[in-house]
């Protein structure tokens, strides 16, 4: 598998692509002639002696220091060194591989000058699977300085990598893979540097769970639905035209889909007109979530496809421009409101459990027990997804403006976005968990549903809940939940269940 | 003035001019047709008497109780009875005609089946200037039940309106109208109350005032860049066209045209190759206020140009329909996201005015003290709009999710609409104050600018300096602070700023 | 009635006899003899020419700045003037009367220096009823500048007042009043406007009602447990005993009081093991609240009866100390956790009226209707007090540490305690509107209990259910509820529940 | 090294020292009479047959089940099974040490009525150094049932363990520790599950390093004092006397006696009046920190010295009762009000650095580098501890009331207390990250400034800044940063600080 990089066609699938399933990737040729090109004018512009931000001039308080040609290396080594200041937990390989290949997508788009050898170091690394120890802690926003610093002196022959299953120096590992550490050069520093690409990086391989928690809510919806034996009418097309929201009607076909052929529009004396909100109103709060999604989406693809290198390159004009391009607020409050979209999510699926436990609402044995409720059986995990769904709320409180003013109050602005993103990729293991726990009792409710006199699901739910079953059997007497709990996550984060129901 | 509703077409604009121009409304001959044929459907229905939700059943916990023909009257009017229980401060009378100009538009879109007569009140009443009185608090959000009921408790003849300047009883104003209070029919107590339109209507406000705050955003932080004599180069064309995000390119090219012309683009020796972020990433975050917006105002629109109503009555299928088309979680969480991105937004106009302040960066006296030094000049009042900007702060926390589970389980979603909405409110009117007293401070540097030597400012912020100095004149000596920054406020809130820059 | 201050003895009750029931106030001897000493002091000082801050310095960034003999009332009297920029809603008459209390009582400990003349006015502008007009926003906490300058403005005779329900100049306020405005010597506009006496007088109203609320929540909760007939073993006195926790004992304690011969420690079959926790838990997280409250106090106490002025004036060593005693870092933070207690005791309450509503807890009506169930009866008004809990959860966010850093990174702390302040009153008075409304509710419980074949009630809550009953009586038909729920609030503020179980 | 185990005076000491230090523990004779005899009693109930919940019933909505006596062993462990469904990371082995001490010191008190063989069991696996694998997720706070469930699955004989350095099941290191698994009898589920031991555990470790962090807060803000060359005026008695809080004036005196005999104290032309707030204010605001940490400890050590327990075994009036003692809500809000302080003691740090940073403040070089400024130094690491700064401030939001109502909404109130440690303890090693930053900064001004001529430390100063240069050379050349960040964040957390100011 290889991807080919252009510097403005990076998607959220190619990035999982490179990033989880391991392609290889190849800058296409246009991208390197235009590296090339830029490169020379910088090189232009270090002749005409123009104070230029990071290239001649030092950055932060420090830019009105003035660097030297002879000491062009020296200056972005130490740029580095200064900037590898990370801490706390480190970022999964296939995160260093996600962030490595945004970063390389923005430098072929040429604003930066940077030295193409550095820039084919990315390629050639995630090739050679030499992969940067990287301290997920340590940057405000306004560019990732100190990841991305992290990732710079891997080039560079130093601190450590991982590589083939190993921990090792990185010159260790340079010289397995037979690469000679980059000699870096005037700008090369704050190219590898002063970028958002380690954001955008672990960003796109939460954004692409995202898609498939979207996905599998319609499902999972739709089987608690028939584990309720609940109404259809609040997906019916018609009210969804009425209302006119994109993302709740997407989700309504989809399970109107799914739920093709149920049982469930069997109507029934004293079938209740209307089933608790958490029900009736599932395809409508997911659509929420698709509506949110989708704005987010569109400011991560054009950060992935954009430059956000402060100073600026113009290739054409042979200018080089200070700039703030480096701001991702529209992203990092994107990810915020998608935190809050998720917490509604989240509640969503706590209460459709809730009242599947609830004989008085499904008719069922209380907690869905096996044996008409003799057992514990699903009453004490609620605690379990009710406190998952406390610190979704949690997480979902913003923190992108709480930053300090820094650098001799020169760069008073930040977003915090890394810390954003890093909340938003704990809501969604959370919400894994939640949507593992809630399929256990959807398909434990259905289960007994079935035994009461046969019910037959839908044509996308029966493939789901066959699916699921194969997974993990019924439940059917007291054992510790802890592993059932287990292998429910893990079937939700395989997305196995959006497979399930494609035809 | 006059609006015609057609139930489609309703915008911002059109609900300002209403609420707060007081433009008369008219129903269209269309819109006016389909509400007869609608009502027409409803007595079919009632005569096949099907179980439809709040029709002839119960609502709420109570949907499993039956009701009569003949109670049909008392039913309606104790459904408006039993939800009047609104508390706390009243909307102000121009968010009352604002909310019942969107409650009239989306009737009309015919979902409803509400009597013509009572859609009709709408606009008599608006336009008689008979505005019923309106708690503010009391709705979780799943329409607005309480304070749509305040409505219509007024409607019936009951309860208490303002009228010409005046607080009476509605039998009272009725009389003084020429009007007798409508008597309600089937279904008509659940069209007047459940519907989001409270939020809708007060949102409709909030976002004219939030969209005049975008547009004096590029003013003001134009004029406080020249107030500190600093760099446009972040604002270039080419720069924004590679980073490709539409909201701070929109803000840049606004700032451009306003510069034009400016001293601002003289380069001088010593002049910083870099400005503090507040300055540099002026566009940059005042456009991600953009972006957002553009998001929150395309559902607003939904919102008021759609039907919310459960159940929904189809004309073409001849059914009623229960549904969840009442959740405006995609709206609320927008607004939340609003105020996270003008938390963002606050805090860029406080360190704009902290580093005009300091004489350092600005060259200028410290607190923009006309006599060098020695008054307080602006010094204390940075701990104004901090406390301001840390109001704003606590209100950008998001609330939509902190509901209860209500109505016996069956009500188990919420998403506190019109909480966010006046948390929104509030941080709409902090931010004016935030900005007035930007201006004091832009405009003061402007003038000890001019002072030394000459300055000339650009084309439009020449024009906004001009109209701003005709409403405060400059600061010369220490005298209470509190009328200045009152008039600063009145004068952002009107808006003339965005006046004053058009050519 | 007369309050004589001291400057070590001021409480709670004291402040709100002053502020609420208007009593006047009287300086102690032993402390006019301190003001009239240290102000001694002061002019020793000024004669050795030490430069000492504010006094003849500036102060904030201008500290450098040094201050000549003769611009003595010129520099204090422009003090004042920078100072006043207060925005937003106008403090009570009360309110400004408790915070001139408070002001007074700290400076009768002679650490100011002030002159006696200024301390005294606080008191005559007190007992004539001179109230200044102080808006609520624009302090950071760290003194409550904005808000004592806007009272200083006052005593020189400038600004505005309230005297005698009328809105007047104070020049006017003066001359009606026979009062001559002070002139300001040195070191009286800073001991005028450094001080949190602001804070800290709002402050002790709110304990004075949160206190209050405490002792109300005991008697509301064995109100609502007879409602539910309940079970009382949570309240026994050994189990309290084993937790040794003295708050929820001390709770436990009143319940047990208040619920003595009641019908509820009647056995009968049927009668479930546990109530839900909402009645099980009522007296323990009551309990909470008397623990965070007791520590808030402690802290108030102290914030009331000593210094909190920079510079620090030491009458017996004669020196005059800069310090950061203005820190109310403790109080507001304890303010913050007494929020956090607040959203559960709000919760509980919620709960109990939702359990109340459910028949198959109770066994009464559904939303305790008075016709079996026909009537909407409480539904509907579940929403009002969600809407209220949510208001609460959202305000118990704290803020105290999200603040700017100001004049010149000089001022780089602040805590926020005005804003933490008018939280928590906005909480409480959201309380009165819950406890309210479960009065509603749980007398409304006991009464078709009690209709169901007699229910003899406690000796403490016959009396609350009394006192109740005449100020609000059953709930008989549907009729708008907004009225009941306005009395049901005002029976709680006036506290006469507490009142009523006293014997 | 071993602990006797009374079940009345556990404390933070004596748990650090059995779970980090490894101290065995022993149970007090009295304490296994008590024991015995509560034993004793529950049989006798047993015979009785009166329902008791988790008794001979069922437990939470479950408790109308009754249990039979040849069902005890079956019922228990199936109780423990149901509640094992903890997910996320695992408890330290410490932690899990930490847990078992405290939920052993409970038991001791004799009001659970638990089998002597299950108590005796937790000394034997601390004693024998079985270990518990413990996920933290899973609890709500009311008992943390399911963390709690792990450790009782081990103990018979399920589940896996830690044990001498492996992973293995409870079943392989029984045998290899030579226990024999516990057989439960009734009642034994509960007493092992039902307790906030979790809780308390982990927060007794949290809270040591707590009272270690007020400790060093103060020797590190003093030598960042002498970094600064600045004021000692606010520590001085006479003002913490004037003021009256206990906190700050233990933090004063701490200080004025690390600075005994410092340069510090020399005047000097131009030294200014008043230092920033985060230097002035730094004893008091880490008095906050004191005075809150005063009221969570006292809490916690009636949680580790206290019956929990549900119900409750009363021995001397032979009662078994229904209560909330598992209520935890006044520890957890007062661990959310510690979030908070330290949410102010944090940014006081970070302010502390960026003056340290500050060439006019400061007259040393920028960034405190060794070269005068050549090289970038400290300005880049800003950004690690500002965003280290933001997480604190981000988990500082509460989150003890976010919870749902469980179990058939018998379960309706939570305090999350687990998370709310947890929180608390990323907090803390946070704050020891920005601890050891700032001691990284303080030195390096310290050491800049003796090469300007000589400084004389303070006595406690003196040992501290030598400790401190022991772990970390000065920074002389730019180099990776997170090496020494991270030697920097050991010292803190070694607490060697604290012992190296004493004499």
């Amino acid at each position: 598998m290889k991807v080919i990089l252009t510097g403005n066609d990076l998607t959220v699938d190619k990035v999982w692509d490179i990033a989880v399933k391991g392609a290889e990737v190849e800058i296409s040729p246009e991208a390197d002639a235009t590296l090339e090109a830029s490169r020379k004018l910088v090189y232009e512009l270090v002749d005409a002696d123009v104070p230029v931000y990071g290239f001649n001039t030092g950055v932060g308080w420090n830019k009105d220091h003035k660097i030297a040609k002879e000491f062009f290396e020296e200056f972005n080594r130490k740029l580095i060194y200064c900037h590898t200041f990370g801490v706390g937990a480190e970022a999964s390989e296939a995160e260093v591989r996600a962030v490595m290949a945004v970063r390389l997508n923005c430098l072929l788009l040429g604003y930066t000058g940077v030295q193409p050898a550095v820039a084919r170091r990315y390629a050639e690394l995630l090739n050679a699977g030499v992969h940067p120890v990287v301290p997920e802690k340590g940057s405000v926003g306004e560019a990732d300085l100190t990841q991305l610093a992290h990732i710079g002196l891997a080039m560079i022959g130093e601190g450590e990598v991982n590589y083939k299953g190993r921990r090792m120096s990185s010159a260790e590992a340079h010289k397995l893979a037979g690469l000679e550490p980059v000699v870096l050069g005037p700008k090369d520093g704050l190219a590898v540097v002063s970028s958002s690409s380690f954001s955008a990086g672990e960003a796109a391989l939460v954004f692409k769970e995202l898609a498939e928690l979207a996905d599998m809510g319609d499902i999972i919806s739709s089987l608690s639905l028939e584990g309720l034996n609940g109404n259809t009418s609040p997906l019916e097309a018609e009210v969804m035209a009425a209302r006119g929201l994109a993302g709740q009607a997407k989700c309504a076909e989809n399970m109107r889909g799914y739920l093709e052929g149920s049982d469930i529009y069997e109507a029934y004396p004293g079938k209740p007109v209307q089933d608790p909100l958490c029900f009736r109103g599932a395809a409508y709060v997911n659509g929420s979530l698709r509506d949110a999604l989708e704005y987010a989406e569109k400011y991560l693809f054009i950060q992935m496809n954009s430059t956000d290198d402060n100073p600026c390159l113009l290739l054409k004009e042979k200018r080089i421009i200070s700039n703030s391009n480096f701001e991702t607020t529209t992203l990092a409050t994107a990810m915020e409101m998608l935190a809050i979209v998720l917490s509604h999510v989240s509640r969503m699926s706590c209460y459709r459990m809730l009242r599947l436990a609830n004989p008085e609402l499904t008719h069922l044995s209380r907690f869905l027990s096996h044996d008409g409720g003799e057992s514990h059986c699903f009453g004490t995990i609620q605690k379990c997804f009710a406190s998952l769904d406390t610190e979704i709320r949690h997480l979902s409180n913003p923190c992108s403006v709480d930053y300090l003013s820094l650098s001799g109050s020169i760069e008073d602005h930040a977003n915090n976005t890394p810390l954003v993103v890093q909340h938003l990729r704990q809501i969604v293991q959370d919400l894994q968990y939640i949507y593992g726990i809630e399929l256990i009792h959807a398909c434990q409710a259905i289960e007994l549903r079935k035994r009461q006199g046969g019910f037959t699901l839908g044509r996308g739910t029966a493939a789901a809940y066959d699916a699921f079953r194969r997974a993990l059997p019924l439940y059917t007497n007291d054992r510790p939940l802890a592993p059932d709990v287990k292998k429910a996550y893990e079937f939700v984060k395989s997305a196995a269940l959006v497979e399930s129901v494609k035809r």
